[in-house]
């Protein structure tokens, strides 16, 4: 380690991003990106915001912003944060909620940021075992915390837990901000937003680049209690005050604005989610129930990092995590109907 | 304070950024933006990068704008470091150099957010005084010290320490990391980039959003010793993978690559400063001598705060800093001509 370093610099284990490859003609279904356009209203937005005024910083508060996913949820929009990605999101809320003297809790098969933030912040953590069918168990959150974070829906496993055993969580641990990373939620779940007023513990995070399609804009979000917001307000102001560009700003507000496209691509994609499980079921593979825009998958026969392999070699990206309960499943982003079918083409017969 | 918030919370002391209005009638001098529109080809670039592969995630290394700013100042791409904005690469350089026993140096008068990172990442801090001209004296950084920040030139003051200065603060602190804060070099000094090969303790910092009119964009970087260069990413890949969206990484890439629009447009502001100093020191102000886009003055005979409330009622916006040593003085961003007349009419007769 170089002297000049602050010594925590040496223990941080990085979070590694899936492939972004430079080819173009990969088939790429390794990154949950959505395989439709953004609302044409959003590229509209951005187009016109691309002009002389970026000599001018923006709005450090993205009111315009805040207002549009105020409106969308039918909150006021002091319950709402914005961040630059919902990664930068989670960052600012680990260090505004998490630093406590008793750990974290979050599931063992999870977003694989979640341990990296707490090296960087050291906070404490436990992993709690997903159960024997990769289900979040509610009672297992039954002890002493710091604070609870899942992603739901699950991933990597795309498991959706109910709103009543969320429900369950943050009734059993009042006194534990418990985040609700809700990043794949569109795909088939129900947003706790709406349980935000009745529990001041719960913050809700979401995306924009999955089901708003806006992954290359870098745009998140967060809905709570205003003490809450108060608390990232507090870590963002001392951190960057304008961390949301012009472009981000207009193009995430007509984003929320265009209902009709994002429940449209939503449809979509969760249609071509069931006829490839289905043909992924006939090809003898096991699917886990998905409520999200990818598929978790594995084939009692044959080794999934050859199967990733296999389907590489013909131009198809998927996701493979060697982490050990996992090593046999695959990660699927779903693609469009012509995507997925290049993925099934790929498999060949097993 | 919200029980559920991480204790350093209830003592953050935020950054307040200078006042964005809504209203856009206003002159506004009050937060050094460029009067002058970005690059048209970055103009160009940004708006063709509008399209439907925003679905997809940018490249988390932001390689061809890292090759870019490279290319530019001569150096090798693995000595480049990228943020979103300048103020998110200091917070990652507080976080990564900063965390020691011995306390951080860096000038009473200086960029407000300084001490503001100190609070959020747990480091102690000394304001080291400026001399009675507002002038960072050299001898003064040879104490122990866990680090040392400057912006060169300062800010508010504009004042310019020469590069043999700064070789000498590099020199007596062979065991600290030294940024130099360069956000307004190209409005009149010389880059310390190219004094990072000789001293493994420099990091250069610099944005976008002044010399390169894209504060609305917000891009910022940090060039140094592979080494620090490390560090940076290391915390970086802890927090978010993708700082920079599409949009950023082309438009300031194409900003760099247009070397002649940007050294017309600084030649522009150099000269309109030194036409607004005259006219300001005509009606009597004191101005320091200044090698930013803004300028640092004050009137013997008139309050500053009341000459801000003046002008103010004029349609024209410049900052005033509430803290002691510099309450009389009022920091005037360099406008286009017209602005500046604009400031000057609106001061009237003094």
């Amino acid at each position: 380690m170089s002297k000049f370093w602050s010594p925590f610099v040496r223990d941080l284990v990085p979070y590694v991003p899936g492939e972004q490859p430079k080819l173009t003609k990969l088939v790429k279904l390794n990154t949950n990106e959505n395989p439709y356009g953004p609302s044409p209203r959003a590229i509209e937005a951005m187009r016109a915001e691309v002009n002389d005024n970026l000599r001018l910083y923006p709005d450090p508060n993205s009111d315009l912003l805040k207002q549009a996913v105020a409106r969308y949820y039918g909150v006021e929009s002091n319950r709402v944060f914005l961040g630059n990605g919902s990664d930068e999101v989670l960052a600012h809320a680990y260090n505004a909620f998490f630093k406590h003297d008793k750990p974290l809790l979050f599931p063992d098969i999870s977003y694989s940021f979640y341990p990296v933030y707490c090296g960087l912040y050291g906070v404490e953590f436990e992993a709690v075992p997903l159960d024997a069918q990769f289900q979040i168990r509610v009672e297992d959150y039954n002890r002493p915390n710091g604070g609870i974070i899942f992603p739901n829906p699950n991933a990597p496993t795309g498991c959706l837990l109910a709103l009543e055993a969320v429900e369950q969580i943050l009734k059993a641990n009042p006194d534990s901000v418990v985040i609700v990373d809700e990043a794949y939620i569109d795909f088939g779940g129900e947003t706790a937003i709406g349980l935000v007023d009745q529990y001041p513990n719960l913050l809700v995070t979401q995306t924009l680049s999955k089901s708003r399609s806006l992954a290359g804009l870098r745009v998140g979000l967060a809905v709570g209690h205003p003490d809450l917001i108060e608390a990232l307000e507090r870590v963002k102001n001392s951190f960057n005050s304008y961390p949301l560009d012009r472009m981000a700003i207009v193009g995430a507000a007509a984003a929320f604005d265009d209902r009709e496209y994002f429940e449209q691509t939503c449809k979509q994609v969760i249609a071509s989610r069931e006829v490839l499980v289905g043909q992924l079921e006939g090809k003898g593979f096991e699917v886990l129930p998905s409520a999200a825009n990818f598929i978790f998958a594995r084939h009692p026969k044959h080794d999934a990092a050859r199967l990733a392999a296999k389907v590489r070699e013909q131009g198809v990206i998927v996701r493979h995590f060697k982490q050990e309960r996992i090593a046999q499943f695959l990660r699927i982003t779903i693609g469009t109907p012509e995507q997925n079918q290049a993925l099934v083409d790929a498999l060949g017969a097993l």
